[in-house]
């Protein structure tokens, strides 16, 4: 038996956080049984949060792009191991606050590392090991900068990019959503949370009713 | 004009503090005008020394292999754009100890990670910064570690992964020098602090007779 692996994504501020969080309860609404983990990226391990440090604190221009691939992709090697692939061999739900379509759209895409060298550290890092359902939570740049400002953190590395650059990962994360529509859900953000988290729902419902509620 | 990047690899406690430091000195000596840079990996900068602290300190199973490979690769593409490449385009020689052989070493040919994934990261890391010269340092396993071991230092992440460990480090050290050997030079360690400083001034001097001296 094995669990299913959904992904968020979306560029700052589009609400991953908020709307992870109502997911889960309504799974557990769905079948009491259920325990979805909820886990992020980078990070999810004690050793791969040390190397999210690195990542998410400082100033922007800390890491050449190719740098930040491989870190990004040195810590999620972590998750996938010791994280991602245990819990879904037991057939959990995992819900990951990103994943390497990340590193596609920030380092890749949008950083200028090459998509053949993308798609190396990604092999390495994570083997076969695909969402079976990815949302992509789409938000107008300037809302969701506004919105994550209003955040009191000191992981300001991303926000702190420049508006040219979010307008480039809102277009890659659509561009990416285009390419590999068997997995990607696009969901309007700037909707009602209420209604973003039944467009949701409504986009999980398949996969739970296909491999977990069954089981529950 | 471009100058001369010589690299040395090797065991722990093989000597190559020691005898980086004396061939820095014998070159000064040939040519006062020349000021050789030395640097080491991981580390080199400031960012790349963030990622040493994460890879050298902590317990000898911290990281997955691929992992370790991954951080030692981000942490060599600081190195390797922001400082080696620029000196290099200035002329200078560069002594760096250790560089991408110690990852096919220690994360590859020992630490399992596949030889296609470990070239695809030095490819990622370095492009096309091959050494002119690379010296490793052979030694006698158990020597090596006994004088590694009487140094003091919270560095011991490696030092403390077993014997039979060191042994395969020693074996594909010599390995890859077999391989590459247009720019290896295998060098009796065991010899005494001066036979040693001598063998690797003859092995380096071709090299600055060629590009370096002549400019002096």
């Amino acid at each position: 038996m094995s669990g299913v692996f959904i992904t968020f994504e979306g560029g700052e501020g589009c609400g991953k956080t908020t709307q992870i969080q109502r997911l889960t309860g309504w799974i557990k609404s769905q079948n009491p049984t259920l325990d979805p983990l909820v886990t992020r990226e980078p990070g999810g391990t004690i050793s791969a949060e040390a190397i999210r440090d690195l990542l998410v604190k400082g100033t922007a221009d800390k890491w050449l792009p190719a740098t930040e691939a491989m870190l990004m992709s040195a810590s999620r090697h972590e998750h996938v191991e010791h994280v991602l692939r245990p819990e879904l061999s037991r057939g959990r739900i995992v819900i990951s606050d990103r994943y390497n379509d990340s590193t596609r759209v920030y380092q890749g895409l949008v950083g200028g590392v090459a998509k053949a060298e993308i798609e190396a550290l990604n092999a390495i890092a994570c083997g076969d090991l695909v969402p079976d359902l990815t949302i992509l939570l789409d938000l107008d740049v300037d809302v969701g900068l506004a919105r994550a400002g209003s955040r009191e953190s000191d992981e300001t590395r991303f926000e702190s990019k420049g508006s040219e650059f979010h307008y480039k990962v809102r277009q890659a994360f659509l561009d990416l959503a285009a390419q590999y529509t068997d997995r990607f859900v696009v969901i309007d953000a700037s909707q009602s949370p209420e209604q973003v988290a039944a467009d949701i729902q409504a986009a999980v419902l398949p996969h739970l009713s296909a491999s977990v509620l069954a089981n529950g």
